[in-house]
């Protein structure tokens, strides 16, 4: 038997909010704005859900938070926490457990409100030790030494990087302007990318993903039930976490230019979805852009670009919307947003509008297969998955 | 295709801790601890995890608590937390995706460290709810109102009914004083339980279960691959959890002498294990006694005893070891202890032995099916766990 679900299940609806600062709404209105949008996208009554999965990094505790905020009386929800990959990891668990015939029709939910948490993105959140052996560095910090190292080791001066980076975050504001369920709307220019406030060299604002509140659900059911509902539903290829074990800081082989978990979790992603050439195989992705050079080493990691060729394709618009693979065609962490807990289900909504042709003027051109890919921790320590949807069977 | 995993996936190892005050171990030590007995029991090399599921309240963030404490090098982990519940929750989820054909090989673990928390059990740790209508109450304050209620509503006089629920006390420690592993490893007398100093009224000392570190861990295979790794697999029949709404807090009807998240697991456990009469078809029950007065109103709600008899039952010995159904023959949260992410995986653990004949002097004669319940949250708005488990197929 080979491992893995591929084929067996299928997105029938989903729902997402606009990102952004809710100041007057709470966890429970931005998760019923987009399960309410999940419903109706599916066609589906409240009542029909079997079970759920909830993927919120500290915006709630346990299944209540979820079912009182619904009024899904007495169904099952789980708790999935896994850092900013939670929201992915809610829809993996989901997925798992109508592909084992748990449950008929499955709702998987993500959601986060950081704005008035008093997360800054600066200080040090750790990734969940208690042995004292972690670096005590911001998120900005621990990513900015990626930059650096990658323009060193492939001989690309500070300034063309900069402008590599720059081009990154142009690229994922340009998509997000398109986007009326962006956060930051609006495109921007080399010059405003380039001189933005240093946060950590050599990372400026426009470098960074926002801090945002906001929410997005997926609706759940076997591949054979998905006509029922639906004409066009999305079905999953593959489905990968890799947990890093934390070796990567003590390593002194680690060069930060790779996160080694993005390249486990392809391989097993790929595996599982039959993917050998994901250049020329995936129509677009919906990558973990929490800071521009954390994109320019997932193109590698994910084997859309050589080694050392990453930055090329970015100057040369390869993974721009109208480029051969797009990348963050809704906007990215970037643009649209990062509510920790919604983002691995947001860029699944981007998926599903695009497979549909529903995207409006960020339609890429008939795609097939899409790749997210989700990321919570440090480059020498974290989860990353890897999901590839695709508008068809086989 | 009927909905469920009955018979899908079998338990081929366990592993569990001694509870209790572990200052000198930190979780990743326990957690070290229980997989590797798990793994011993099971005879796998810790290369053989394909995936693992952790279940803790707070002890530990994401995947990658996991991975670095058990040096499983990018292996997926999912992190799960509902409440007192997370370790049956982990458990669910890890059959889930073994059931579903993701895996092989999958591990449950749950662990939990709280001695050195600054945890008491006193202060209000609320059920998630960020709205401000949550009351502010202790978790032995909010369950000591089963009590009350349960003896008016059924006519037990205030002072039959502490020795009912001394009684309860007295058995889950006769039956933890047989079992090395329980924090608490001592009988008591009905003297000292009913004199116990008040915590809540009507419950003293005795009336509530400990405060714990520990950890505890299952491995997972499909069934049919069961037999490859162990003559004696414990097959899982059924899987539920109830997520309550909230409405009982305001509810004129709710009562206070039953849990409906209790009701409502059981009824989804009960059709997909095919168990019509609990009260004569289940060999066994671990069930979630975090206050005397839970145990009693448990009973009830699970159908192993018709509403109102409970207290009769535990009065004529109905669920001690040598009773017709036996109920916490390892002694319980009461006697074993309550390390929160680790208790759910304990009481499969106690099945474990039950079911292979390996309980010693805590055995049951020839038991065929177990019952485990793990509850989190307050009597009005929780998350009920029910899993029924057995030694053969069928």
């Amino acid at each position: 038997m080979a491992r893995g679900i591929k084929d067996k299940v299928a997105v029938i609806g989903m729902g997402c909010t606009k990102f952004g600062e809710w100041w007057d709404k709470s966890p429970s209105d931005l998760m019923v704005e987009a399960a309410y949008e999940a419903y109706e996208s599916a066609g589906i009554d409240p009542k029909q859900i079997d079970a759920c999965w909830l993927g919120t990094l500290s915006s709630g505790n346990a299944g209540v938070f979820l079912s009182g905020a619904l009024k899904l009386d007495y169904v099952p929800v789980s708790r999935i926490e896994n850092f900013c990959a939670s929201g992915s990891e809610a829809f993996r668990n989901a997925c798992y457990a109508v592909a084992s015939g748990a449950c008929d029709v499955a709702m998987a939910i993500g959601v986060e409100k950081l704005k008035d948490s008093g997360y800054s993105g600066l200080t040090n959140t750790g990734s969940g030790d208690t042995d004292g052996t972690e670096p005590n560095i911001s998120a900005p910090g621990s990513f900015a030494l990626l930059a650096p190292a990658y323009f060193h080791k492939y001989g690309v001066d500070p300034e063309t990087g900069k402008e590599v980076l720059s081009r990154i975050a142009m690229k994922n504001h340009a998509n997000g302007a398109k986007n009326p369920r962006a956060q930051y709307r609006k495109a921007v220019t080399m010059e405003a990318c380039k001189t933005s406030p240093l946060v950590a060299s050599p990372l400026g604002v426009m470098d960074c993903s926002g801090v945002s509140d906001g929410s997005a659900a997926a609706i759940i059911v076997r591949a054979e039930d998905a006509h029922k509902y639906t004409d066009k539903p999305m079905y999953v290829k593959a489905l990968s976490i890799a947990s890093g074990p934390g070796d990567g800081q003590f390593d002194p082989e680690f060069d930060f230019t790779t996160i080694t978990e993005n390249v486990r979790a392809a391989k097993m992603a790929y595996e599982e979805a039959g993917i050998t050439h994901p250049r020329e195989q995936i129509s677009m992705a919906e990558v973990h852009d929490c800071f521009t050079p954390t994109e320019l080493v997932i193109y590698e990691d994910l084997g859309f670009s050589p080694r050392g060729q990453a930055w090329k394709d970015v100057m040369e618009g390869f993974f721009d919307l109208d480029g051969k693979l797009p990348v963050n065609p809704d906007g990215g962490l970037k643009s649209f947003g990062h509510p920790i807990g919604a983002s691995g289900l947001r860029m699944l909504f981007e998926m599903w509008l695009q497979l549909r042709g529903e995207a409006g003027p960020r339609q890429i051109k008939n795609p097939k297969i899409g790749l997210t890919h989700n990321l919570g921790g440090r480059p020498w320590k974290c989860v990353a998955f890897v999901g590839v949807v695709g508008s068809e069977l086989g």
